[in-house]
């Protein structure tokens, strides 16, 4: 089964905003053996737009059309695909009930715009929208599938998995496919590579490498006639995966690494508390996404100045002044501060040079020194990060979120420092 | 005149790589008045590439095609484009030379695949590519340009600026497009919208609004025949916009509400603290995502816990036990020990429920205090927030960077009172 993808926005003709929603999708419907025929943009122009769905729909066997679902008057799918059906657009009276309370729970009316939103295609239903205002549209032309979702990914790509996926992977019927993503850290793409070599050139069960920012995945996919046969392809590959680079393996499929250093923490019955100095506040952050890290995240000194790391945390001046603020003792004496300053099992220190200003021979761009101490010790590790701020940034949190998981799993400290 | 683009890879279509050349070219060819009809994305198929090439060139005055141009038998950009003209491939003597030379100076020797690289159309002429080893091609079916570019990023951006976007420009007759784009804060989508509907169906300038995760941004587009005239139309229809809503326009183009903020921080000369909770130092790491902003950003307290809201930020335990630690009073007394303990000019506290866990009806998911406090003053808001953890983390804290911006715009706290 084929459909194509049609994304829909002037600003994406415009080059304003990178279409990442098309990608991110293609990605989904190939895992569950859906292709993609073919990808079209168009803008916010209702004859253009009907032109590119009645095209796409006499090519594949269904569309997905991404945006142009708001309230505004340059949104115009609702319209696009009523024209496309030859139908007039209905008010749905559930999508209506539903933005008067959305609203009402924030003390104002739902206006004649807002309105707009809950109108759809009379044959079409509409599929809810957890993270927004506009819900999606599902619709058939002459029994090929039309799927339309707003464009916001946090809106568009819950929709996505919940709505769309099943449907069309029920469609592509015969042959089931499954995957499941081995997430690493503390390896590169290449070094891994290298030791799966042969699994790799494995044609079914597939084993294909992509490399993140700090990370390593490596999607396993099977096809086979069963569910349970192709789960079963599936853990036989992640076995043999295991065998060869497990020590670098923290999460499967959606599991993010401050997701596994908050569940070793939880299992292990251990708390945390941080001191970031060039990371500004992101450690915390990836911490906190996690639901439920409250029960081993007690918090953290954001010590931007040299006076707060002094007040805050207990560095003491004359490591500051003998060292600077971007040094191993520095480093350890925020990870020792934090433990003992707000009572935490674990306690990690960041000090480093974000960039793009501040560095220099000694201390370049990217030198960022990250300590972690618990009651065994305290073990601080030097790193030079390359790229922009943002990245230096993230690369730090993931370096210090490894170190951490490493240290809970192996028993401590003192297992960190063969690293 | 408009143009089509077409990229060009099955990888594409797998959603292995996000296709970001097309937004930049994009963005290039409105900046020479050129026009995007329609992108098209196709994988390595003949059939599929000829199709989509012709389609294309029927509906536009020209067509950009991105990728195929490489060695492998994967790479179809020239044999479609031969197809599509009815004419054979010929060996391009100058970038045989030229591949021979590249080769040779390597102290290799060309093979047959590398070679097909030096194959055009009969009637096309090769682009240089001073970055790789595929030369674009530039040919003309019915009098309509045909642009064919590698794709990677560092060769095919200066084969746009070199060779497509002169050309473009001079077809396109001179004609000029300029763009610039309001990002407010503080007002939604559709209430702004309201207050401009006359504005918005101006047909040049055009003004059209794209709502982002707790903004919304207007996008001024003027066609002229001179840079300076286009200039002077998006000043005036810039100048209308600001006459009705300026009072929520922080910024233009690329400028992001933290630098807005880390700006204004630092023209008045006034430094920031932080007390964050619910966000968990998602504020903190917008603020340094900001170069320079440690001129202003002394730091903060991530008082995940109740322990450390009392011990780090001197939040008086009666008040947490009276009030709860989500509650207007212990978002005062945070912002004001951020102030007071970390010695800033303005301080801010979050607290709130991020959710999924830990509603009750009177303190629902996404209920959030923000309290902002400096010298003249203190304010604390309540907002409920939409949307899942992550979501309400960041609408929070692009809360307190709004009412941080107005008071530091408006002189103080005391300002804030009627927003």
């Amino acid at each position: 089964m084929t459909v194509e993808v049609i994304s829909i926005g002037t600003e994406l003709l415009l080059g304003q905003i990178v279409d990442t929603n098309a990608a991110w999708l293609s990605a989904r419907l190939a895992e569950v053996g859906v292709g993609v025929y073919r990808r079209t943009t168009v803008g916010d122009n209702l004859t253009r737009i009907v032109a590119a769905l009645r095209e796409a729909l006499e090519r594949a066997d269904g569309i997905v059309a991404i945006g142009g679902l708001g309230p505004t008057d340059d949104d115009l799918t609702r319209e696009a695909i009523a024209e496309l059906l030859g139908e007039p657009l209905v008010l749905d009276e559930g999508e209506a009930a539903r933005l008067h309370e959305f609203f009402a729970t924030r003390g104002r009316t739902v206006n004649e715009r807002q309105l707009r939103q809950a109108m759809r295609p009379r044959s079409a239903q509409t599929i809810p929208n957890p993270h927004g205002t506009a819900p999606g549209l599902y619709a058939e032309w002459h029994s090929k599938p039309i799927f339309a979702l707003p464009g916001p990914p946090n809106e568009f790509q819950p929709m996505v998995v919940d709505a769309v996926l099943p449907r069309l992977a029920q469609r592509a019927g015969g042959c089931v496919i499954r995957s499941r993503v081995l997430r690493l850290c503390g390896i590169g793409e290449s070094d891994a590579e290298a030791q799966l070599q042969d699994l790799i050139s494995s044609s079914n069960p597939t084993l294909a490498p992509l490399a993140k920012l700090g990370e390593v995945h490596f999607r396993i996919t099977a096809r086979a006639d069963s569910p349970d046969q192709a789960e079963q392809m599936i853990a036989e590959m992640e076995h043999a995966v295991r065998a060869r680079i497990g020590a670098y393996i923290f999460g499967v499929d959606e599991t993010t690494l401050e997701q596994a250093v908050v569940q070793s923490l939880i299992e292990a019955g251990q708390s945390l508390a941080i001191a970031e100095s060039c990371t500004g506040g992101l450690l915390g952050h990836r911490i906190t996404s996690v639901a439920g890290s409250s029960e081993v995240f007690l918090g953290g000194v954001i010590s931007y100045s040299n006076a707060l790391k002094e007040a805050l945390l207990g560095v003491p001046r004359e490591v500051l002044q003998a060292h600077g603020a971007v040094s191993e003792p520095t480093a350890q004496a925020m990870a020792e501060g934090a433990r003992q300053r707000l009572g935490s099992w674990w306690g990690i220190g960041i000090t480093g040079i974000a960039g793009p200003g501040g560095g220099t021979p000694e201390k370049p761009v990217g030198l960022v020194y990250v300590g972690v101490s618990d009651p065994t010790g305290t073990v601080v590790k030097r790193q030079v990060f390359p790229g922009d701020r943002a990245t230096v940034k993230y690369r730090a949190t993931q370096y210090a979120l490894w170190l951490l998981y490493k240290g809970v799993k192996h028993g401590g400290c003192a297992s960190l420092s063969p690293l």
